[in-house]
């Protein structure tokens, strides 16, 4: 029964600073008990896709770049796992939002790169990334099979059942989701109960933990009068999408929580949803739209 | 804008005695102006899959029967729509849990026959019905793109979504669920609130109206000192998740509830999960399981 945490933080502006407050959390975390470190979309530097600014490349990294390399040398000295995301480079042009799983010795088990990228006023991702071309996967590390998804992957109902289908015990969503604060007071709440319900329904549909990591704290765009306010709530559930904890809104905050990965098995055998999966009428599912047009 | 009904009853255990109440109550929600009638799952008889039973086959019909043909003429002379659940039998040996549409004219614009069908202790429909022929559907009324579903599909994305796919405005899932009565306490709310999640989720998902319209009361099993507990609750969501009306417990009641399906290409503008789904990944969704064996 591992022990896991959640760490949601705000993200200061400087690199150095960023990762020097995460290394602290885990630490704290790891005194805590914790054994699988669960770290927010991007979270060593602000989120720089609030602007399409060719600058901002400047931040990505190779998959064995600084941020990688020194959460494995984290890994290895409190014998923990960490689900690493960062920006990442393969070559000039290709580019990937991305995060790397590093098991308790400190291997790098591999990494997941973002396969649904989103494109919405102050969210311009498609401008700085590639759609993941890794596919779904599920890293086997010593306290759990974790598969990893990020953030947009959320609303994706196909991208939770292909992770479930491949053995996860936990489908985790590194985020990086708030409000534009004039949007708040109007649908605030609306936005924020349905990113949390869908990805809820993905727990009970298919029998596993889940946990959404985000952000918190108000970024400024840096060319606008107006920024993103990252909304918190970090939350973990159970396999029959009942909530076992959730942070706050606005503050740094862990959650540190045993998982009983073995009440996996009871719930699916009371709940049979994949024995009578009709795996001969999903074909459609790689089709755009199947209707007329309207 | 139509109006649509979704009437939870109790189910009488004598057949002209279920429909005549059937019946009454699609008569006063045409008088409140409901113009689109949804019923629950084979609420013309008591739930008869509580047990393994041949002489429950006698309760079938054929597409044009008896239940069918009166709810014909009551759409024609109220001038609404119905989704009508009944036992289908097809042949000699072939029956399915279905449910047909019936426009406002009276046609019969098809049925659909329930995918998935579960098998669980108290719910032997593997007993009585094989698995739907006829795929996803949605029905052209003259008040609004219908897709039906039936009870156990709610626990499927890929059933919402290739429904949705096909232009649904509304999800619709005649149910019958309940509890065990020694469940309840334990359970019982874990229960009831991952069946309302998961169909929150479906709504979220695909930015579409979700209606599920349960059964209520106590139908004690026949052969056993037990029974199941209906739990009612039947609700309606809107196309970004939002519960917009649901029903208590144990009592009939009927939701008459205005529903605006132009909210659907807004909310979709706003939340373009339709434009980035990754068809090219899904393929594996037509296995039934991908990872190796535990």
């Amino acid at each position: 029964m591992p022990k896991i945490a959640l760490i949601q933080t705000r993200v200061a502006p400087d690199y150095a600073a960023a990762i020097g407050h995460m290394e602290s959390r885990i630490r704290e975390a790891a005194f805590a008990g914790a054994q699988v470190m669960l770290l927010p979309e991007l979270f060593a530097s602000p989120y720089f896709c609030q602007e399409e600014l060719h600058a901002h490349f400047a931040l990505s990294e190779s998959a064995r770049g600084r941020t990688v390399s020194g959460m494995v040398a984290l890994a290895k000295e409190l014998h923990v796992v960490i689900v690493v995301p960062f920006f990442e480079r393969v070559a000039a042009g290709i580019y990937f939002n991305t995060a790397a799983v590093i098991d308790a010795d400190g291997t790098v088990l591999g990494q997941y790169r973002k396969m649904h990228i989103p494109d919405d006023p102050g969210f311009y991702e498609k401008f700085y990334f590639s759609p993941g071309d890794l596919g779904y996967q599920v890293f086997q590390t010593c306290y759990g099979r974790i598969g990893v998804l990020i953030c947009w992957d959320q609303w994706y109902p196909e991208a939770a059942r292909l992770t479930a289908l491949r053995g996860a015990d936990i489908l985790v969503y590194p985020t990086a989701i708030g409000w534009h604060p004039d949007e708040k007071s109007a649908h605030g709440e609306t936005q924020y109960t349905a990113w949390q319900r869908v990805q809820l329904g993905h727990a009970v549909a298919n029998g596993v933990f889940v946990a959404a990591i985000n952000r918190t704290g108000f970024e400024k765009n840096p060319t606008k009068d107006t920024g993103i306010e990252f909304w918190g709530r970090s939350f973990l559930a159970g396999p029959q999408g009942e909530l076992l904890a959730q942070a706050g809104e606005r503050d740094d905050e862990t959650i540190v929580q045993d998982v009983d990965f073995s009440q996996i098995e009871t719930v699916r055998q009371h709940w049979p949803f994949f024995r009578d999966r009709r795996i001969d009428s999903y074909g459609e599912m790689t089709k755009r739209y199947i209707g007329t047009e309207r």
